[in-house]
């Protein structure tokens, strides 16, 4: 009504426009359109489409800088508009994508950060914000289990290259080398090889491999039975226990007034 | 008992035929029969065979034919027979395998449309239809994580055929080609090979393997996990729950009358 | 004391023995050194001690034929004993080894019948019995939707065979071995390896792996989560839930006590 | 006070130091650099390093030696010290790395002793130590799915040798071969390979193969269902359960109550 109200007015329509869903509808079709974009470009193309992808990177990079700002722009307080996690994750999205692409030598880093502009998809549908924090909320509970997994390869894999790097030099080089080896063999991916090649040289060292196998295939099925009975006993039955606890609760507390009563009664029968 | 009720009485007992389990184990060995005659095709058989299996082919067509029919006759209201899922089903396996096979131009897609007859065996045992019923209920929910997993992919195909192309372009050559090729790396199929040759470019290509392989890994262990609880939270207890809640009400309201009637009894006392 | 009782002390005595740990222990020891006998027979040995073993050979079969007629004459119910599976598989195991094996026709097949003395460990160790019993009540769980697996199979080796025969008549000849190579692409057996050799041809067929893949797998996994599903919902809680109920019943039985009380006071008081 | 009390006093402060988190993160950093310390050893280094390393190996040695004898003094009852697992278990890897490195003989064992160091971590971290406790508690519920595990593979095994050991030597030699190979058949590892093998002289033997890798998959899919179903009926609800049995008693303790003071009112009323 004022000249004063004006901003606020102004900033009350952004708002408006960020939360619509055409506005979401617009940015997920702006997003697929640069996942095509970045995928066309992987095949041969005749030098029109080409010059045309590249406009039409222009295009997105330029949108992606716009909406950015607008959202910046919509957001009440600055400061925890950088707060968020996803905001900072969108904005290094799209400052990573400034780089142009025709300068001929960080061209390779200009595309490989463009390819992130995919990830934008999973901040902006919310479903899939979901789901990433619902596993970002898994990995310490397997923090601990993945150490353990790394004990174990880092031993296997000293044993492994202090005898078997005469046998294979590739596989059995050093420790790092090794670690990869086992990680094939963890994953079951032609170990029989790498294990007949040893197995010449020391006959015995099935043992090796077995037991290996063995250990793994115990600590990560344990770990799966952890992480499903650990999720089960918070989110599943959690609300329904409270419920039962709070109904038990009230008839205690009901029976507790059916008592004091009946003493008011008899000490009424007593006068 | 007059002439007008009669096409009712014959309703009637076509419903009664349709309903028989005479009716239906005819049906499930037909189909059982034109299973063997599609396998059977498969195999070099001499001519008399191959004519008489043409004839058997031609009969079981028609059996389904008229099955078809019968069934649209025996239903009450006609409109409601394509309403059911599994009639449209029936209905459209039945008209594709109308296709003659003599038709040299056709042949090949009349045998691949008598395959799908198979699928009839599905709709007609209550306990397959109830099973893919049960399936089809567990897609939605798997939906945003497919989307999830497909967003890795295309962000690692792109990746790929952007460094990797060179290497080997059967395996790198573009977008679609590297989705194919990280999907067998997510299978553990030959994925070394597949490894070992970037790496000879790209020494340390094995973080790109490496982390997809854990990406993918945890994305579907954290998938088969949210699987189980929400049907486990949805089905299982439900029922259980409610008893429990319901016995406490009873209790509650039990408390109440006596609470009443103590108030009652005092109440007489003090006049 | 008289001699009519000699027959049933004597027979007490049998069930005495054959219940007693020593027996049981004897038995187990007879059996692992069957177990071993069998297990010795595979690598080449010096003639003496190849003579050794066709003895002990000879002794144990005569041990477990001593030991089953034993068994029988210690039931106290004939007709009983062979309504018991386990008695039944043990018998049939110790008349199939009953087979000569200097017979040289049927040496193999007496081998053979003799491998599977090891089995009779399951009917010895009750633990190991009332595993296999449980696994067999699994069984019929898994029924339908082993159906529903194989005829996914099916229809794919089906249309596998029509349209892959050509590319490999080894792989996909006709329907049954068609079947063999979709187990092994179900495995993930080299199954890149079936899958390039197609596409050279039908550059689509990728497809076909791929739904296929899928369908397996996302069968697989509902099976094992209702499988799980099933046995908790029938074991686990249902004592738990019992117990609760059974504790509800009781409050609600003492609440009524206490208004049959109430009432009766009331009585008085209004006399 | 007295100089009697100084002993005490200087135990104390042992205790003191030995609990504090400095002196756990300087022997976890220890641990560290001792696995760093293998793990470089596995590279080819120039002399110069190789030095620095051999001494830093006798630091590391000096100090865990140090350590153990430092929590030994610290101890308050000796004879306890070594009746915890973890203790023996550190004081064992401690002797056996007491082996010189420089004695040609024994370096091969010394330097395998040494990779044993780094599972001190386990014992030093609780956490780690934690885990392995309850992996340990797992092991006796899967014995007996390992010994009927063990009686299919072996039964397979005898099987295998009997029939194949001509068509492969080293794959079906013996039964203590054919189990390797069997158990590279349960791993999927190149399976159709060993397979189409034995198919060339026995056609029927994929009988052989896939009945062997059903009943594996089958054993193993319910030793995985009973492990996750016995470990969340003992550890998951057990508490919340106890907690609504005890409410559920209170509350029938507050009925009883109810009674006998409505009772004793009755009779207040008679009298």
């Amino acid at each position: 009504m004022s000249p004063e109200m004006s901003p606020v007015a102004g900033f009350n329509q952004l708002r408006r426009i960020e939360s619509s869903t055409l506005f979401q509808g617009v940015v997920i079709a702006i997003i697929i359109l640069s996942a095509l974009t970045i995928g066309a470009k992987t095949y041969d193309l005749p030098p029109l489409i080409e010059q045309s992808l590249s406009v039409m990177d222009a295009a997105i990079t330029l949108f992606f800088l716009i909406e950015i700002l607008f959202r910046f722009a919509a957001s009440p307080v600055k400061r925890r508009f950088f707060m968020d996690g996803w905001n900072v994750f969108d904005t290094l999205v799209v400052i990573g994508s400034l780089i142009p692409l025709d300068n001929s030598e960080a061209v390779l880093l200009g595309r490989l950060l463009r390819v992130f502009r995919v990830l934008r998809l999973v901040s902006v549908v919310p479903e899939l914000r979901f789901l990433i924090n619902s596993l970002l909320k898994a990995i310490p509970r397997m923090g601990y289990i993945a150490l353990l997994m790394f004990i174990i390869f880092y031993i296997y894999a000293a044993m492994g290259s202090m005898f078997f790097a005469k046998v294979d030099e590739e596989l059995w080089g050093d420790v790092a080398i090794s670690m990869l080896t086992l990680f094939r063999v963890a994953t079951f991916e032609d170990w029989t090889d790498v294990m007949y090649a040893t197995m010449e040289q020391y006959p015995l060292s099935w043992i090796f491999y077995l037991t290996f196998i063995f250990l793994t295939a115990f600590v990560f099925l344990n770990m799966m039975i952890g992480a499903i009975l650990e999720v089960m006993s918070e989110e599943q039955n959690a609300e329904e226990h409270q419920r039962a606890h709070d109904e038990r609760d009230e008839i205690v507390r009901q029976l507790r007034t059916v008592q004091s009563k009946l003493d008011k009664l008899t000490e009424k029968l007593e006068k």
